[in-house]
């Protein structure tokens, strides 16, 4: 009895030795570089993939929530940066946290680091915040004038530890090109780089650099002498999104999900399979100018093959997922079979599906697990 | 100290008078038009909740997954349809549901006839599902000499019982009317009338009409002679697309995601919350010419208040929502505030989050609950 034998309902396979090879890729460009290696722990959420790292010689990380910080505390991570805004309401257990480890916080605002500053019971290391383009949060690249105040603010606080400027490049997600990615890349050193003399001439020096995306991480040529963390995530599984924009191959990606085909609809070229929304997630990419929630590939060996050409998941709902295909892969499909949808987005998958089935059958839990 | 005072992170609150009136309403209805009433119970998943309609007289519920009739089995419940294609890998658990309760399976094919037929250790109810322009999966409305054939072989199995003809309008979810959900309500009932007739002339009769979407469960001036059960669910909820298609009044939403405020923009007149693609799912819907994630209120009284005026989710990551205000309720919110999310999907939302709080301060679990 083979590993599909066995799956009855959607189920998230991991590649385990394509997993580590990705880790590996990561560490070997920082050493390289010479430069910080912080991985994005938000992906996988997983003590186990953790020690993966371990092994690989990393021994800082980045999360992205106070759980999770909690999650690997737990698992014996001593050196951990939250790239989120200071959620106020959980300082008792950010207070907490700092008594157990080496706590690095993100701020971007003179209000923010006053709170800090307050109810702090012990100083933590402190990141500015800086928004080069994503027009999510951080201080705005064009207003070096407040970054010179939450600077000094922090500087002057007995609490805070000032480290340096962070930023994430999350516009290159949308890049649909590596010179796309590289551009966005090259613009935000360039902002980097002003701020980081604006403050020099106000007196505040020896900050660090700290940016963090895949696509950037993956496709820079080089980071250059200004950057001196880097804290990618998605890189540990890629998935179809990652594929679109060129920062991995195909065989790179290490996680897709296994779903039953439960209908046939020769008139569209379409099979339907269990697996939706709330497996997948409803996050999409732009696939041959039409919406994608996945790419498709069918058992093979004891994992999965290439992507099939011109196959894609057309929609999803809360359970069905509609798997469009060409007329010869349509045919080879009968109900039963299983598919290996790979993800448009593999943390959101991961995140809905709150675990993993290795190749060998291994269960992989996070800390999302029932 | 309020309820609001305790809330830390992302926290689905539910509004239990809102939700027990809109059950009400709903069976109310269903009695006034003598119609049977088999509500879907993916949207809340909760045994607690099933309460409340058992309440009301409700002995009957459909289901989207095997587990999830596992699941309400195990809670009493004793007449169940599984609203999804049968998924042969789990044969053996829907025989073990099927010792246990009054089991309705869905058939859209000669194969899975077939398959049940020769797999089936006991008989059940099967409805033959139709495809009335969703065009997710089912039967097409075209091709009466299929369905003819499928109903055939049903009818000369041993068993399966033939209980009639089961569709689900899930167009009507991107209506944008009153008038249009009205439209693809009477498309569909003709459609169904031709194919009985059709299947009535070859000596197929005494079939039942079940229906299920909660646009046109709530619009539909009436469901005619033709119909005889109908299977909504978001009803017992609402959400902001269903109030943008028309379906509800703002009031009657009762599931609202408490996020708090952790950045402010004021160039932006945004806010940064503690509530992304993990709390609320990546659902969305188009609000005033944008895709929006949510509607945004503030906390009032015991629980929320009206959505302001202009204010939209305009963009979800993993852990980070980021909200648009108008510049006068911009100047109303601090970080550590709290806002209260209207989600485009409540569906979605309860199964991302896995339990809700009531306004009294009650923990409401789902089957998903850790």
């Amino acid at each position: 009895m083979t590993l599909f034998d066995t799956i009855k309902k959607p189920t998230l396979l991991l590649n385990a030795d394509q997993t580590r090879k990705n880790i590996q890729w990561m560490v070997q460009k920082a050493n390289a570089e010479g430069i910080h290696l912080r991985p994005h722990f938000k992906t996988h959420q997983s003590a186990a993939i953790g020690e993966w790292f371990r092994d690989e010689g990393v021994t800082a990380i980045t999360v992205s929530s106070v759980d999770m910080a909690a999650y690997f505390a737990r698992h014996g991570w001593r050196d951990i940066t939250i790239a989120f805004p200071v959620n106020w309401r959980e300082i008792d257990e950010i207070n907490d946290l700092a008594q157990q480890i080496k706590l690095n916080l993100l701020v971007e605002s003179l209000e923010t680091a006053q709170f800090l500053e307050e109810h702090l019971a012990k100083p933590v290391n402190v990141w500015i915040k800086i928004d080069v383009g994503n027009q999510r949060t951080g201080l705005s690249k064009t207003d070096p004038k407040t970054i010179a105040q939450v600077a000094s603010a922090i500087e002057h606080s007995p609490m805070l530890n000032l480290k340096g400027l962070l930023t994430h490049a999350g516009q290159s997600y949308h890049a649909e090109s590596v010179e796309a990615v590289q551009q966005i890349h090259t613009e935000s050193l360039t902002q980097l780089k002003y701020i980081k003399n604006y403050l020099a001439v106000l007196g505040v020096a020896r900050l660090e650099m700290s940016i963090g995306d895949t696509p950037t991480a993956r496709l820079a040529p080089e980071f250059g002498s200004l950057v001196s963390e880097i804290r990618p995530g998605n890189f540990v599984f890629f998935d179809a999104q990652q594929l679109k924009i060129g920062s991995c191959c195909s065989d790179e990606i290490s996680v897709a999900l296994a779903c039953p085909v439960v209908a046939r609809h020769p008139a569209r070229s379409e099979v339907v399979i269990y697996g939706g929304a709330i497996h997948l997630s409803k996050d999409s990419f732009r696939h041959d100018g039409k919406t994608a929630y996945g790419l498709v590939a069918l058992p093979e060996g004891k994992g999965w093959g290439t992507p099939l050409d011109g196959a894609y998941v057309r929609a999803v709902s809360q359970e069905h997922g509609v798997v469009h295909l060409s007329p010869q892969d349509f045919e080879r499909l009968q109900i039963g079979d299983l598919v290996c949808i790979l993800p448009a987005h593999s943390c959101l998958t991961l995140q809905c599906m709150g675990e993993m089935l290795s190749l060998e059958g291994e269960r992989f839990t996070t800390m999302n697990s029932q």
